[in-house]
């Protein structure tokens, strides 16, 4: 691991027993030890190890291997997601790379159980896979705004742990994270979107009617956190009011999910000293 | 236009009535007027000027502008498609790139007409789509191998123009690239892979077996490039035996692409001033 770091995120950042959302500073950088600049340079160094890392998982792909990375993220409006795929994940090659980002369900989805579009986007083997957002929506804004009955929201945690514990066991690391931002950061990243004409686009008006739902979302997430954080599929909490740790200790995450695959290269399927001759008179 | 081209690719690469494809150099670097080091740092400014435009795209796109870019990559293998894709494409960002790599028809697939696959994977608006080898397939190995009947064949040369003239009456801008590479280059790039226990995945012994083919290869492209180069969807031939030429020249292609579609950030679609007051309160 890169000396800045003291403590893993992996450790540090993992939702265990007792967990506490509201005990997170989401302007913290716990188990770094440096400033942003020196999160930089720690972001360029890791690109280079998580892309070497991908490819190792990607050629074993190609070669029959079964395994693969999820990661799943959430976070509320601004929290940082989009950047998180960009400066991460968009650093690998995205040849490896399956982005699924998952919007309000169309009609036709929510014809189905709330699982069935996720299945359906769940990474080939080989891939990191990333979602931006995902079946915890159906916990989150569906529980906050009771788009679903009741029991139906609290069936659907045990379904979740059910689906995911499924991916473990078909050879898939699923690696959840939460960027965790305060309401007043928020209001800053909103307020910078209306200040710049460039940014229009990123605002929705309903973003500031959801504001008005903060504690229901951070109770929302508190339950989703203690009930969904298994083994299998467990959560990380990462304080995001600072993007740029925010990105390290992502990043961070995945290069240690790789690193724990101990993927090698593959071996060839063909004859190599074979091919050499074959190549050379070709 | 960045100073160190001397005419635009768009030019100097378009393929046009008359065009030999033996008579291009794959190790030229036509229009440019630089080395490998002057590329190097093109290819970054670059990146910044692409990045900028697909992301005015992708805004667009989400307020509801149905246009987008679709890069149709093609070549013998080892051409550099793979690295033209992380390269070029993948220094953009991800959320707004739609990435498909057609490899073999399944069994399913076959079953369908030849342009069925593909018309399901053109890209969304807002959209940089990219084809990793395309519907070209099918008037390529298949005419080489002669994998369909002559007349099959025949008939596919009008049909993809009709189906790429579609696109382009949707709002989508079709770029057409093959990358052109000597058969020594191939050698030389298969032989590395042979070298390189990192790189044994990359390699297949049909690759061998396909070039000796080289010459139907290479007539079959001919073909094509004659028959499928239009007003709505253009061929450029890249020279590729010098990796950094072809990235610069496939960037400035999608550069030269954007800007033609003079994109603007969209208006905002709400009351700037009230959301602003509106979201202080908050």
């Amino acid at each position: 691991m890169q000396k800045a770091w003291k403590t893993d995120p992996a450790d540090s950042l993992k939702v265990g027993p007792g967990f506490t959302l509201a005990d997170v500073d989401p302007a913290s950088t716990p188990g770094f030890k440096g400033d942003k600049q020196a999160g930089e340079s720690v972001l360029a160094a890791g690109a280079v190890e998580l892309t070497a890392l991908q490819q190792r998982l990607y050629a074993r792909g190609v070669e029959g291997d079964e395994r693969r990375v999820l990661l799943v993220l959430q976070g509320m409006d601004t929290s940082g997601k989009d950047g998180t795929v960009r400066h991460v994940v968009g650093m690998t090659h995205p040849e490896g790379v399956a982005l699924k980002s998952f919007k309000a369900p169309t009609a036709w989805e929510r014809r189905h159980d709330f699982l069935w579009r996720v299945a359906r986007q769940v990474p080939a083997p080989g891939m990191l896979g990333v979602f931006n957002r995902s079946h915890y929506e159906d916990v989150l804004i569906q529980r906050v705004h009771q788009m679903a009955p009741a029991a139906e929201i609290e069936r659907r945690y045990g379904a979740i742990n059910e689906f995911e514990a499924g991916l473990a066991d078909r050879g898939i690391t699923v690696l959840k994270v939460m960027l965790h931002i305060s309401p007043e950061e928020q209001k800053a990243r909103l307020t910078e979107r209306l200040d710049n004409p460039e940014k229009y686009w990123k605002y929705n008006p309903a973003d500031v009617t959801e504001r008005g739902f903060w504690n229901e979302y951070q109770q929302a997430y508190q339950i989703a956190l203690e009930r969904t954080s298994t083994e299998a599929a467990p959560w990380f909490v990462v304080p995001a009011d600072r993007k740029w740790f925010a990105r390290i200790a992502v990043q961070r995450l995945l290069v240690g999910a790789l690193q724990g695959l101990h993927l090698t290269w593959p071996l060839p399927s063909f004859d190599v000293a074979a091919e050499q001759k074959r190549l050379r008179k070709s």
